[in-house]
């Protein structure tokens, strides 16, 4: 099965470049909501999933041992723009672990913000692993594994505790399978598992409502949901998707993105979840079909949703700021 | 008609993400020697066709009277990564004909490389129109007017005579028509028409061959496609693909990228032009893609051909040097 074009780059009105993809929306109950493309198909989540890996630190009661809030929590499922309030609160979490960054073990990389890059390259600094967007994470699990009286070393394993215990959740989550056979390394070397969006979308609908889930687990995943819309700058940054999304529609969206095309989604309100996979793994065209999906499940009187609208379907401009051309979903996900 | 999957990207074993494209190759006779998926379909070649815009510069004679040699006549058909060689040298040719930045049109960004962009922030400085990859081809334009007697101003639009001038000479080399109506606006504001690859690989084998052409026209294209396997490092730039191409081959291929997942080459000892378009834009698709077909054409006991087969099948690593998976061509393109 062929996935449908479901966005459009248009240059001088004509169609310049194409991504397909699939995309899914249920209802609290799993029900199917929107579908299109092959949502059997199993995808690597990567850090769509990462509030899903974060319960680990809420579980385990570090968050709580170490007095954890929003921000903190938010950090641990982000995938962050290394800009310096993120780099800090990284630190500022294993610190209150009795720890410091050379126990991150997410490898380095400049802020993926230009601007954060830029001000970091002025300032005549060098990058750490803080700077790694996955390193609020990292953090979490450094935090995780200490207070469960675990050597963190080596947390990134497929058969360190940590990961054990994520495997668990990730499979009480979405009632799939997470093994040795569906694994493959992220970005970041923690394990990553290939399920499709069918899984990812029922488990933040789980996450959500918390139905099936033990007392401890729902209530840990209702804190991160919130924790996530209540500072969304910490689950990305400026200018970023995720960011926007939370911003745009305070406490009524969770949005997390992930590498390769990937974007998972949960509106509380309407008990709706999504999940998304653009096959070129592009993040311009993952962006505008979440955005767009989001739009539709609002009511048509809703002034959110024509806001939505445009910066789904928007005009792209050139270094000289004259548009030169469009992106927009197309029918598929009319 | 769906383009066929033309590269895989791997995680864990398992394809993760996937892009389709079109991709021709022909002889000095515009005869097919390779074609996969829809070769008729118009695309903007955008930067691709920057040795054939800067034809105008050495048919104008502008070139030969401000004294430039290989780098110079590179640069002018570079989309260069804005290193500090590129943006001096595209400085050296505004000055050569009495002008400065300021004259240049193409606006403003950070250098492409982000060592580069590193590079200047570190050194206080702020990025100018020279750091455009673009400027070295609109300092061309600038020369080209300026030699001609035409005021540059303005010489991105349309109407303006260095324009018209291009858009002669991409209708003698492509045999294909050049208006309004298949006209888009470029990053750096210069017009691009949509043509399909039979067009483009059918212009490059005309400017390496000279068949049908004037002998000004015929002798400028053979001067630029000379300068830039001469000089590859400012068509492009450190770790970029043309520069890489044009090195591991040298003097046996010209390569040159274009926005949106275009690449055209050309093979001047095999008569071979060679024009990709990837589906959805992507670099890293198109990249191997021409880098693969390249290897086609080259005898199986050439040496480079392992070479490049490497570098079209590689590993991918993560930020901690672990190889996670792969980006490797398709049996389409075998």
């Amino acid at each position: 099965m062929t996935n449908p074009v479901v966005v459009e780059i248009t240059r001088g009105g004509r169609v310049e470049s194409r991504h397909r993809g699939s995309a899914l929306a249920v209802d609290a109950d799993g029900k199917t909501l929107f579908s299109v493309g092959n949502v059997d198909q199993p995808v690597f989540p990567r850090s769509a999933v990462k509030a899903m890996q974060a319960l680990a630190l809420v579980e385990s009661g570090a968050a709580d041992a170490l007095g954890f809030g929003d921000r903190e929590l938010a950090l641990a499922c982000a995938s962050h723009s290394g800009e310096p309030r993120h780099a800090a609160l990284a630190a500022d979490m294993l610190k209150a672990t009795g720890k410091d960054k050379s126990a991150l073990e997410c490898g380095c990389h400049w802020p993926m913000s230009q601007d954060a890059m830029i001000d970091l390259a002025r300032s005549g600094s060098e990058p750490s692993q803080l700077h790694n967007n996955c390193s609020g994470k990292h953090a979490g699990f450094v935090c995780a594994a200490c207070h469960l009286g675990v050597d963190p070393t080596g947390y990134v394993n497929y058969d360190h505790p940590i990961q054990i215990m994520i495997r668990e959740i990730l499979a009480d989550l979405t009632s799939d399978h997470f093994g040795v056979d569906n694994c493959g390394t992220d970005g970041c070397s923690i394990p990553t598992y290939a399920v499709p969006l069918t899984s990812l979308a029922a488990g933040f609908a789980k996450m959500n409502a918390g139905q099936g889930l033990g007392p401890v687990r729902a209530r840990a995943a209702r804190r991160l949901i919130d924790a996530c819309m209540a500072r969304p700058y910490y689950v990305a940054g400026s200018k970023r998707t995720c960011t926007r999304l939370m911003e745009t529609l305070p406490g009524r969206i969770f949005a997390k993105t992930g590498a390769e095309g990937v974007f998972c989604a949960v509106l509380p309100q309407e008990g709706i979840s999504i999940a998304v996979k653009c096959d070129d793994g592009a993040k311009r065209a993952v962006d505008a079909v979440v955005t767009a999906l989001v739009a539709r499940f609002l009511d048509t009187d809703d002034m959110v949703r024509e806001k939505l609208l445009v910066q789904a379907n928007r005009t792209l401009k050139n270094w000289n700021r004259i548009e030169v051309g469009t992106i927009a979903v197309t029918n598929a996900l009319s």
